[in-house]
């Protein structure tokens, strides 16, 4: 990818983000109150705007329609008056949340009697670079714009239309409150390179977050000189475990593998303790089948699900690569561990580190579930599905990260700020 | 860099790292008894072993001599009974603060019933590339084995005698306690390969930490796929404001030029309003001079510290390079400027984003300076030489962050945890 990358729209993009930066340092002084004010208008105005936008989104749909693009994409790409008012609504929940810039995180005094406090503030300028779903630049927009930083965006080739009337409608309301409209730019003009030149701007990007599919990340992370947080990836696990409660493992894997098939929290795998593998393997694959759910299973649940004689079963046997898939569809990989240890075992060898969930009523077991297993979030008896900022009381999120620099699990605003450290003398100097 | 890299040595540094990550899972769960008694024993055995470890450390010293090494990096290289004692007293110093493991960082119930934690974690693999300085080998060591972390450290050819001894001290003391002696371990024996491959091995290397020159940064950031934090690059600046009280600011001056100029948080720029830069100056020129420091002066501080006709000053005309230039020496850049907003204005423009110090009376100018410099640490009425995990009361520091992400500032045991979240339910499926 970076090959493709010219000097001169490298410098263009520059140009954008130390644009963006500048403008920047004044929003990040910008009061609470006018902050919420900002987006409150960014919100009525996305509303009033929708024509324009739905119209704009219309001519993307229909192009890609014709190039072909698959019946989900779609579904993601369109941004209609309804799902703009919703993004609208997201906008004013947005608004809702506390303000995490000047939150004192520690202070203290110094046995010098300097006065010594840690305070949260803006990141900077924040790049984001997603695939197209036209309500993911309002909603990155108004997370920037609430924790201070600026937004610099490479949103999809496929909703660039949707994007640039949605980021006009913005552009005019930052004007309107006195702000530059390089506080919430893209860089979609530039194509495929554009997002080559975030990945290389360092010193002029703080912070790049990817967020989409596995190839979109593995690409940013390798051509990235930014530092990266990496989102999204969910290959996750639920574990039963030979005291869990079966009554309580049926919906919760039904409900983490079926509630909705195409996101990152949704479950991807079942390990099912050898001891209740006869019990459960059979009524969880008969009500997985009802809901059109195809299982990979290993030889030992394979046996145990065929000799079931389950209706209408789609089962095949597992391969090796089937451990490390994230489905993103109505599929699962089944499989029957000895013991906690080969689950856990199992998990850390096999996981992205996002979500995994253990059912179990065995107080040890838990323990040892939730300390050893390596990932963002640990689940006990309850669905991967609840994985998620809003979920946790975060408000909305910028994406989550299944990484362990600077955020881990759901992003919210406090994930959009850094700290900076200011030390209050009367003159002192080191001994 | 990257190029020199063979598969051998690539494939090597992973198995050491994934060996370390192996052995860091059961030190993640260690109790902090255990792990206090491991590092008094470490900090023994460091005593007991120091002839061995002087002796190792004799045989670097003369062959960097014979190879022309300057005294400054020979005094650094240098390992002596005394500071090895010195350096086993931080071990116990590592000791009496706190265990980072465990803390609860949030926690909440969710409307669901759901009993949420966000609990602290050890990171994982830490990596660190060091020039030769062997009491980097033990702080480092310490302060991950204290933190649950595995260290995996390339530590300078010159130092390599002596790190060796140093680890295999640690090994020892490692094996009597149970644990794997790959929890500390060097890839000093692939030489420079070594540290490529150790910035290469993602997914492998949690975080990679480097410390040293600028060039050693540089070729970090630009090599690495691991997460690095870049640390120590210190431009550090003092603005004397028109209300600044001249009695502060001239120790404040003279401790963060003179008190030690080889570290980061040795102040290198003099910013002087034009208000108090004619009563300033003389003053602070001539003091300068008495401790040997070569001035870099703009034309306007030229003129007013060459009319004062101070003895055997040293001053030559600033260039532009100057600015950015992180002189780590007796040398210092002076500049008179118009007013606040021109310090700032050139601050953030030129700093590396260490630490900046105001010599101010003035509430709203000393509010304007605090908000607006963009810089991990900024310092009222108070030497930049105070930036320092000691100082600080973190106790020890793996080194000052200069970046935005994870960590800013000085780095202790709390910035080698990442958290991980935990939810506790009863069965509840997302609706």
């Amino acid at each position: 990818m970076t090959d493709e990358l010219s000097e001169r729209t490298f410098a263009a993009v520059c140009d954008m983000a130390d644009e963006a930066a500048y403008a920047q340092r004044t929003l990040a002084r910008a009061s609470t109150d006018l902050k919420n004010d900002l987006l409150l208008d960014v919100a009525g105005a996305l509303e009033a705007g929708a024509a324009g936008i739905e119209a704009a989104n219309a001519v993307d749909m229909s192009e890609a329609a014709a190039a072909g693009m698959s019946e989900g994409l779609l579904d993601r790409l369109r941004f209609d008056a309804a799902r703009i008012h919703a993004t609208a609504d997201g906008v004013r929940n947005v608004v809702s949340l506390p303000d995490p810039v000047g939150e004192m995180v520690r202070g203290r005094n110094l046995p010098n009697g300097m006065r010594l406090n840690q305070v949260r503030v803006p990141i900077g300028v924040v790049g984001m670079i997603y695939e197209a779903r036209p309500n993911v630049t309002v909603d990155v927009a108004a997370l920037c714009l609430k924790s201070g930083n600026a937004a610099l965006l490479r949103g999809g080739h496929a909703a660039r239309r949707t994007n640039e009337a949605t980021l006009s409608v913005i552009a005019q309301v930052l004007a309107d409150h006195g702000f530059a409209s390089s506080l919430v730019a893209s860089v979609d003009a530039y194509g495929r390179e554009g997002a080559t030149a975030l990945m290389q701007a360092r010193g002029h990007v703080d912070l790049l977050v990817p967020r989409g599919g596995a190839g979109l990340i593995r690409a940013v992370v390798d051509n990235a000189r930014v530092p990266v947080i990496e989102t999204g990836a969910g290959n996750c696990h639920i574990y039963v475990d030979a005291s869990g409660d079966l009554a309580k493992a049926l919906p919760i894997v039904i409900n983490a593998k079926t509630q909705r098939v195409g996101v990152c929290n949704a479950a991807e795998k079942l390990l099912v303790h050898r001891a209740v593998a006869e019990d459960f393997l059979p009524v969880v694959a008969n009500e997985l089948s009802r809901h059109g759910v195809t299982i990979h299973a290993d030889d030992a649940s394979l046996a145990i699900i065929t000799a079931a004689g389950i209706d209408d079963l789609k089962i095949v046997p597992a391969e090796d690569r089937d451990w490390d898939t994230e489905y993103l569809d109505y599929e699962i990989g089944i499989r029957v561990v000895d013991d906690l240890d080969a689950a856990i075992e199992h998990i850390n060898a096999h996981s992205t580190g996002h979500t995994e969930a253990i059912v179990s009523e065995d107080y040890s077991a838990i323990e040892e579930f939730t300390q050893r297993i390596d990932s963002a979030v640990v689940m006990v008896n309850a669905s991967t599905r609840f994985t998620d900022g809003g979920m946790f009381g975060l408000g909305a999120e910028l994406g989550i990260s299944t990484q362990k620099m600077h955020a881990r699990g759901p992003m919210g605003l406090e994930e959009l700020t850094t700290t900076k450290w200011i030390g209050y003398g009367t003159g002192q100097v080191r001994p």
